[in-house]
């Protein structure tokens, strides 16, 4: 049995995370912190909790959360997470940031790029695991320092691993049109999250500049072997939870066993995605006539993958779909836990989604 | 261990009563009938059910669901649940109908002239009880045949049952507005649950005509030891789940202990309330400065109350919510198992409601 | 043809004023001042607005608005209209005020308890009218210094007027259940309008303590001519525009021709409201087998008004929808400067609700 | 003055049409038919209307609707119009068809390979004209049978028309990702068109099969001058009107002016797409830091079309977005008409979209 401390408890990925530890087999206690609201007790922030001995827990502050800790989760804005790090490594104990602070490793080149600040611990970042289960299990089962995926690029990254590992994509010329509900912008009210702004329209945004580009193009890279070249955009629906990434590439020559037919290809691609992920705990890929979406995997730490082709029967077309709070963020911190504790990997995650 | 049939397993509620039971601790088998889809896997269905056991399962005949169940659960359109009600009962099974059908005990009349149908066994009827366990624990842990509430009458019921027993509320006058999500309309869609007629709109519907309306009269009047005049508004919201009813009562005169002032009269109204759900496992009496909505009690067995008063100082405004599947339904008929087979009444109902 | 001038054209209440009368035929110039935005565009604020002139608008300071005007409205935050209304006054300009400022008359005590704030001139208050045109188109036809009522009060008051001033109603116990869609909210993002908030929940606030509160109670009272004894609560519902208010009263004894059954009676009572409306350009009395409901008036300046009757044959319940931003705010500005202009009612404000 | 035929008046886009028609300056009267409700008052099916002579309105049979006409519009499923077509064509009426009937002029071996249908009058196919005005507007002010584009494919064709033609994309490798409201999906309610299904989701369909992928095809060929490879999917997202479409081109080698970097090559693209549409009085070319999207064109006859560069400097990011019931059907139908009968282009299609 485990204590777990999550620094940044408040904010919508540590309330997730809350959420799950609390019915997770393995783990006695919570230590709960946030810098602004220390000494408040969590009902009065998350009234869900009412009634239960959690919503009576008081927030601490982050020394106290991470010194009792076996485990320590950080789910804060970015460029806060390398002293956690650092104390945690120090003191032995396990460490999974949800921000983006540990998702580059030595790549710090392309962190200070796009985030603005330089690696105050670079070997830190040498010693830590970007924390994909699918991609890094063996490598993250021995980590102390994991860097837990961001919400757009895992359902990305899921839905084209397949792909580029078997050499069935062309290299050059992947779209990934993103759309996210509201709950993926944080718990912090502003006015392109405002109720009016968001309901009944979709909003593009960030077109060519958003932060989890180089993640998703690093990622794509160790999956293919080689440079990727991608386009990413991501949108803003009106739904809570969620991510659907419709993902589109080009079927490299004399792959898919050489099928021709739009629908003898899809299933070819259907078959080959299905083999290659008939071990994940955590990755479903749909039958033919299914297609994914965020409702069928709400609340769960699935990610859905449905392969289709396109009307030319040259264009691949893959919907990937996951809850971006649960494996989106808390749930695959979850599971990265699991794997670097040797626990099931399914423990505690393994929530059905609601049908609806 | 036991083993549950579920009879229109592929409606709505059945559905849900089907998620439900699957995390039971002391379910070791479902068996799942549709009348229409018999031989069908779940997972066509309910594509969430996916990379389950469950999604893998074949929709039986209602006579095979019953035949190997210790406990059958019908989710059917009112009026088909006297016949497996007698089944059930003589072969000595445990029989809870999420229909109205078993909703009215030896009252046949009005069964009839809202229901437009009378008993074809008045016995079974007779035998019956009305499960709301918070109003009739110690009769649903006897009893062979349960009669799960409605979604509304539940909500509503609950919101003012201890202002009727304990006599804070006059018996005339007391109006009850409900708002529900389209869950509630079932799974078969029609023009009044077309996304276009719902999305953005609030829309009362069946007004002074509802067939809740004689369900809540008759709980209210056992509440109140006396016939209680009160008046039923439902309202489609656009939202999935949830029933937030607001019921307004006058405070009888030389009740709430004399005080005087709005909010002293609100928290001794408060106060009343929680000493009298102290022990409900499922009903949280909100604290000062909360108001109930469904958004606090979603995918959860809880049902929230809170409490205010008018500006008047006279009439008291209670809000009252719950997940019209869960408490409103599925997790209720769950409830009442649970008491009827003596096991903890909690178990596999204890699911915490998600943050957002 | 007029000049009409907006101070606070930026927010919601102004924006929408400005869409109106763009339309307006008698209308030839529009003056646009926000205190904060002077010298921006209006199509940076409002990207609707591309490719109109009215884009081009750069906004102005609040004493150039008003120098140019024959009329002037102000859309401000409550408590800073009286030194607008005393330039205008002084200037021989109508002045229509949106926020509450002037919705009281000489009722300073009223105004001062629940506002914070008393009048630093009072004459200006004596000279005031409130805008509900159906109650008092004669006087505005006069006035200068029209208070608009709020949208809470709008839909509720027209809801109750002919019930009132024809004695139909008791004048004790009457209940306004409301529900508002979020624009009634504002512009300024806050936490209880962060979407993840809003969507899928049905959330009551201020119970017993709305500031809508006193202006209805003092306008029932109007038409009664007598106090009203009402209770009144809003609730936030997932929509962007429009108000559902649901409204209960007891029937008076001999009223309604002496009817009895339910049906009898709601028929009698729609007729009776039929009559009483039969000449208002803006309310619409509904049809046996319609309810009103916020879809049908969206975008126009309509009133609907729907009536029945309880299963108890006593209670009637009246359904009163706006489009809180139109009837409810900027639409019936405009219907009350054509009125106090002695131009058509209906001039710009004809809007026709779309069908979706 | 004219008098329009609307045949099919009491689907979605049929009402649409009623709506715009009923304020257009040159139309004197409506003749509505509708084949299963002949003889009802549109206010029966269209509360929205009450109050007005047009709620009273009775839907007459199609002969009699074409007979008294100038102007026939049809709204029916596909395959009905060919019939209506002729008979206006014989009585020298101008006819408009808003279903895929008369999209395909000449080549029907595509029409009958995506709709399962041959032609049985291909002379009036050929006579037919394409009504997507941007594209074809000189010959539809000859045209006397208009084939009205289809929803996506306005979004998709208007997006890419100034990169086809100037050669600025690639003419492979076009990716079209499109989201629409649940209103093109028509008025009749389907279990994908249940709320509780689309609320919180978004839906990929038909992907690589929909039926307006080889009418955009069409069209792209048209203004490249040349074949075009692009894959084209739709999604249902929770939302009443509008489609947003977001589109990726590679940018062919030596144009945007030589330009490089990612925020110059995007305003290059820009102004070229402005200089392009600066005739046009329904296209909006967005500035620089604003991103298309359905709530800034709802309820309007625009397009808005926002430039983007993707990450790589290379892939261009189209946004493109309309209402899909007014640009993308009735309000295009009318535009077209505008054209055919020589009035003004924006004669009663000039709606501001509301801010909220």
């Amino acid at each position: 049995m485990f204590t777990c401390g999550i620094i940044g408890a408040t904010g919508y990925a540590g309330a997730e995370l809350t959420r799950i530890l609390l019915s997770h087999p393995d783990v006695k206690e919570l230590r709960l912190s946030s810098s602004s609201q220390a000494g408040e007790k969590m009902k009065k922030l998350y009234p869900n909790l009412a009634g239960r001995a959690l919503g009576e827990t008081e927030l601490v502050d982050q020394e106290r959360a991470i010194e009792g800790s076996d485990v320590v989760f950080a789910a804060l804005p970015h460029g806060l997470a390398e002293g956690i790090a650092a104390a945690c490594f120090e003191a032995g104990k396990l460490f999974i940031d949800i921000s983006a602070d540990f998702r580059f490793g030595t790549d710090e080149a392309t962190f200070a790029a796009w985030y603005g600040k330089r690696y105050a611990r670079p070997e830190l970042h040498a010693l830590s695991v970007y924390g994909l289960p699918e991609l890094n299990r063996s490598a993250i089962a021995k980590a102390r320092i994991i860097g837990n995926p961001g919400c757009y690029p895992t359902c990305a990254e899921l839905g084209l691993f397949p792909a580029l590992r078997l050499g069935i994509a062309e290299r050059e010329g992947i779209v990934i049109d993103a759309k996210s509900g509201v709950t993926g912008a944080g718990r912090e009210p502003t006015k392109s999250t405002h109720y009016p702004e968001i309901a009944d329209s979709i909003v593009p945004y960030k077109i060519g500049q958003h932060r989890h580009t180089p993640e998703i193009a690093a990622a794509l890279a160790v999956m293919a072997g080689a440079p990727v070249g991608m386009v990413f955009t991501p949108q803003l629906a009106p739904m809570g939870r969620g991510i659907v990434s419709t993902i589109y590439f080009k079927v490299a020559a004399g792959t898919l066993g050489g099928t021709s037919g739009r629908e003898a290809r899809s299933a070819a691609l259907r078959e080959a995605y299905a083999e290659f992920y008939k071990d994940e705990p955590f990755v479903r890929v749909l039958p033919e006539g299914s297609v994914a979406t965020n409702k069928d995997v709400r609340l769960s730490n699935y990610c859905d993958v449905s392969l289709h082709m396109a009307h030319d029967g040259r264009t691949a077309v893959v919907v990937s779909a996951i809850d971006n709070m649960v494996k989106g963020a808390a749930g695959q911190a979850v599971q990265n836990m699991n794997i670097a504790l040797g626990l099931d990997e399914r423990a505690g995650i393994s929530m059905l989604p609601p049908a609806f």
